[in-house]
């Protein structure tokens, strides 16, 4: 429980490689965790190859964990494998669709927390990208991913450099509802991000983005209306096109 | 690590409470996960009234451990609290679309996996109930969930009333690729699945359904296509009323 409560993102590594039974090991600690009808629907990717890393790199918005992790991992919803499974025994069932498409996404999600804990247990450090749901189709394309896997999940992984701060958490009263949600008022809001919005790091964030508070920040800098909207339209038409359906 | 290989789902629970602060301890490991940009959008319900696992227990199509588990947890999308503090700082975003759907299904993910662990590693034994899919907006009404949390994984936690044997998982090497996916043929289909389809398990589970192999009991009785299709469909819909774009 310690291990879990001193998480932090490591972005920066050494230049150390990780051992193969090392990683062999941490793999295996991920596929144990639980998973649907232990169908096991997804894949995992691992780059270690400078040549590919650097061919990812881009589609990850260059940040720097992908060349410099000695290994990334890509994890994959993948009913490719599970449907060549069922025509082999002449049947077939239908997984492309939204119910699916997140209980898949939570399968791989559980596989990358195991391998996320397996691997800080072992010294490692990691970091994920959410950039690879932005840039689905490129990353596709470059691991040679066929209909029916798809990308969810990076992780970069390695040796840290450094061991950053940790970052601020919500308090716990602040995300957690017993026995039913109970709506926040203005009062409960403000007293809840008071805590993040009170931080020097926030501040500097506000002054070098130029904007007038913290939540400007998130919704004009980082996480733009815009943005948000073109690349989930761009993730729904590679989806799509492979056949998924979010029909109502 | 060792932990994390050992791991085994939990169905059958002692008539034993969890304590406030253990759980407290597990929660607190569950919101050390990485998160995107540290937003937190996710929220954790925290069902430990009777009254209310006997509400909840019909949509889980009354699987047991919803009633027997001391602790039921459901963990949702949460982008109200979120548009609630960009509101009172006079600015917004969309996360109402497909991609930032996943986006917080993978954070709400990696919470439950942290909350996972962190329970097993105090003892107790946890549930996955995908369920929770099927009849988010039943289960909405139960948790009183307003508009923009959408419930993603339950859990149910407590001390394990007995160690069920492990199960089997794929090899390694059918759901891990080095560098690019290497499609499968048939004949590394037949050797993956060989081990699962040799268990006996897997022989009475085809004996008890009257099917010829393994891959018919997944389609045609637990996994069927139109159910697939039924319960997607419901589920697009409660987002499509609630605001969220699947547009190409």
């Amino acid at each position: 429980m310690e291990l879990l409560l001193n998480h932090r993102t490591v972005r920066q590594y050494l230049e150390k490689d990780i051992d193969v039974s090392l990683l062999n090991s941490i793999l295996e600690s991920g596929i144990r965790a639980s998973n649907t009808g232990n169908m096991q629907l997804y894949s995992i990717i691992v780059t270690r190859d400078e040549e590919n890393k650097n061919l990812l790199a881009p589609f990850h918005f260059n940040q720097s964990m992908v060349r410099e992790a000695p290994v990334v991992l890509t994890i994959c919803y993948d009913i490719n494998r599970f449907y060549k499974w069922c025509d082999i025994n002449g049947t077939q069932t239908d997984f492309n669709n939204l119910l699916w498409l997140l209980t898949g996404c939570i399968d791989v999600s559980l596989v990358s927390q195991n391998i996320c804990v397996a691997a800080e247990n072992s010294g490692l450090g990691i970091c994920y990208l959410g950039t690879v749901l932005y840039n689905a189709p490129e990353i596709s394309n470059i691991l040679n991913l066929p209909k029916g896997v798809i990308p969810l999940t990076t992780i970069s992984i390695g040796y840290p450099a450094q061991l950053p701060d940790q970052v601020d958490r919500l308090p716990l009263s602040s995300v957690v509802h017993y026995e039913n949600y109970k709506d926040y008022s203005s009062e409960n809001i403000s007293i809840g991000y008071s805590g993040k919005e009170g931080l020097l790091s926030s501040k500097q964030f506000i002054a070098e983005n130029k904007k007038e508070n913290l939540a400007q920040v998130f919704t004009e800098v980082r996480y733009k209306a815009e943005d948000s909207r073109y690349f989930s339209q761009k993730l729904c038409k590679m989806l799509v096109e492979q056949g998924f359906s979010f029909e109502v």
